[in-house]
């Protein structure tokens, strides 16, 4: 896919390939800003996708030198001329973001961040959302809303639960550009790859979550966001309820039964 | 010991040497399969150490070449003949084995996992579940239950809670088995040694735990996975009720005593 | 400054300079300690700082070569004499120190701990506390409580929510002390630097924050401590009203703005 070559008017590609839905923000000259428009193509995309069994993961791509600049900083700017000073429009955009990226931990499939460039504010947010993140060596994250005066506090909510105490408070305090390789040893991503590597090895991992059966991946990525917020006593007791359940699955029989007979793995048919 | 001479009917053994209990999974055929008869013994011996005030640490290690590979699929597979087609008996399992794990979180003693070889699914799990770990080099890690078609839920709640998120999932979503090195820079181990230090350096920490006063540990260790659970000015005054509580130990009032006048450590009377 | 010429009757200094107030332990001879008057000490500047305007950013410094050695074991040892055997002297001490620990979370200006030698028990707990720390390469940190009996349960209040699970564990039940480098591993501190590069590192790092607006610092940091302690939908909710009424603030306005025209940034007001 030449991404350029698509007019800006489709502000978000969808190209599917065998199980993997790759979306493209295409809207390199803003870098990619979550602008209201952005915002809800990739709150439709998703809930379309979560109703497609023919996905299977999902790669989170980005035309251009770079992945994501946070909020349009312009198109909120314009709303200071509202009656209230912008206030409301400002409450039901950041609702609106962070429906979306809930909408990333809800949904059904695995979603892949493929990291270049910058990624900062929101855009670091959204890689926080994302259940898994590739970056190139060359890109650089930030939460640098304190310099400007507004401060990542709903970055803050994604990247304060994949990163440590610490580390996320230099990040929001001082605003600064990290680059991958020191925000991988934070834990904000999972692989830090050269430049050309990028696109192959987040395609790699996707491909590996694509040929896993569906039902399991789904069972277990929603018990995953579920269990994490119980105390350790009533996450077993959830957690052993949704094993015994997902033990019933039909490719849980065939999966099984293949593996303790010593034969190849089935074909899984997303049940 | 030469576990390798033991028959296979004692499927876990109990050696104690001056203060440390080392319990020996001994079912090397089954990769140390946590069987029912397995996670029956286990519970056993964890409720009898929890009485012994003669053990002050134990470690959990493993007959054979590898640590543990989880549950035992074909005792599983069984059940499906079952008229409910084995559901209730694998919620019956999967309480019975976060049952054990939970066991090894209230012991009062702290348990060192000695891990070599492979520890897949509730085998990780176990790892996670102990309180301290040391692997040799050549051990790996997975929670691979999702290659099969059963998410490993229930170990990803031990998982979860000693790993980032990021990192967790993808040990949950690819189901790849992770050299040692690699889950220490995660934090699920403590010390990565080379496979002929691995039972001197596990006997190494369990000989500092058994030196220290008991009591201290006990109470420690409990209130470490209370306040764990608590928001942070709950956890601090909880805290503060247990420091106090802990000054008033015998071995506290000479240990702080001989520090202060520095003397040589008291004999611990483990009160 | 320097503090070796100060009396010790001024067991807690505090030096201003453009925004940055360096807060210095002046109890060398007991590794400051941390008794009943520096207790009250750096509570009641912590109050004072919070009412201060002019103070953007907190560094936490001591006088001598180490950090601090964690309560004053002597002083609580005195107490022993009490018709009580001290325990209610004891509660009402811990509950200080953590109420202390509290400002420190409460207070709307970051603190930077700066560390040299050793920060041991309650010592280590205050660079836990803190927003951000730096440590000198000679620094050695531990939870010790246990060698003596008295195992360090406020302390791990702190360490456990910077720290994962295992390796606060490690340091909780072994009691050793550890190096800077491998603490900054454990996520515990932000920088470990060479002894003579400590000073300026810290104070680089107060420069920067003391150059933010400090609404937006404030709001931030609140929302952080209360953020993170919420579920992920409700943090959500929570850090989008932050957010919006943060954009109201005439900083927020004035910073977008110029970042929006292309401009230098304005001078904050600080509101």
């Amino acid at each position: 896919m030449n991404d350029m070559t698509q007019s800006e008017d489709t502000i978000l590609l969808r190209e599917d390939d065998t199980g993997v839905a790759i979306l493209t923000l295409n809207a390199p000259k803003s870098i990619n800003a979550l602008s209201e428009k952005m915002l809800a193509e990739l709150s439709s995309a998703f809930d379309e996708i979560a109703e497609d069994r023919s996905v299977k993961v999902v790669i989170l791509r980005t035309a251009g030198n770079h992945f994501c600049a946070g909020h349009n900083l312009k198109e909120m700017t314009e709303h200071r001329q509202d009656a209230d000073g912008g206030f409301q429009y400002f409450q039901d955009l950041f609702a609106t973001c962070s429906s979306m990226m809930m909408r990333i931990v809800r949904l059904p499939q695995p979603v892949v961040a493929e990291v270049k460039g910058i990624a900062t504010a929101a855009g670091c947010q959204l890689v926080a959302a994302c259940d898994l993140a590739v970056a190139s060596e060359d890109a650089r994250f930030a939460t640098s809303g304190v310099n400007i005066g507004l401060f990542c506090s709903t970055p803050m909510v994604a990247l304060s639960r994949n990163v440590p105490r610490k580390q996320a408070m230099e990040m929001l305090l001082l605003g600064e550009f990290l680059p991958a390789a020191q925000v991988a040893e934070f834990g904000l991503i999972n692989r830090c790859v050269p430049r050309d590597a990028l696109e192959d090895t987040t395609m790699e991992i996707a491909r590996v979550i694509a040929d896993k059966p569906a039902a399991a991946i789904k069972i277990g990525k929603r018990a995953f966001y579920e269990q994490v917020e119980m105390t350790l006593e009533d996450a077993y007791a959830f957690a052993g309820r949704v094993m015994a359940e997902n033990m019933m699955a039909r490719d849980a029989e065939a999966g099984i039964g293949a593996f303790t007979r010593k034969e190849p793995k089935p074909d899984w048919t997303g049940e």
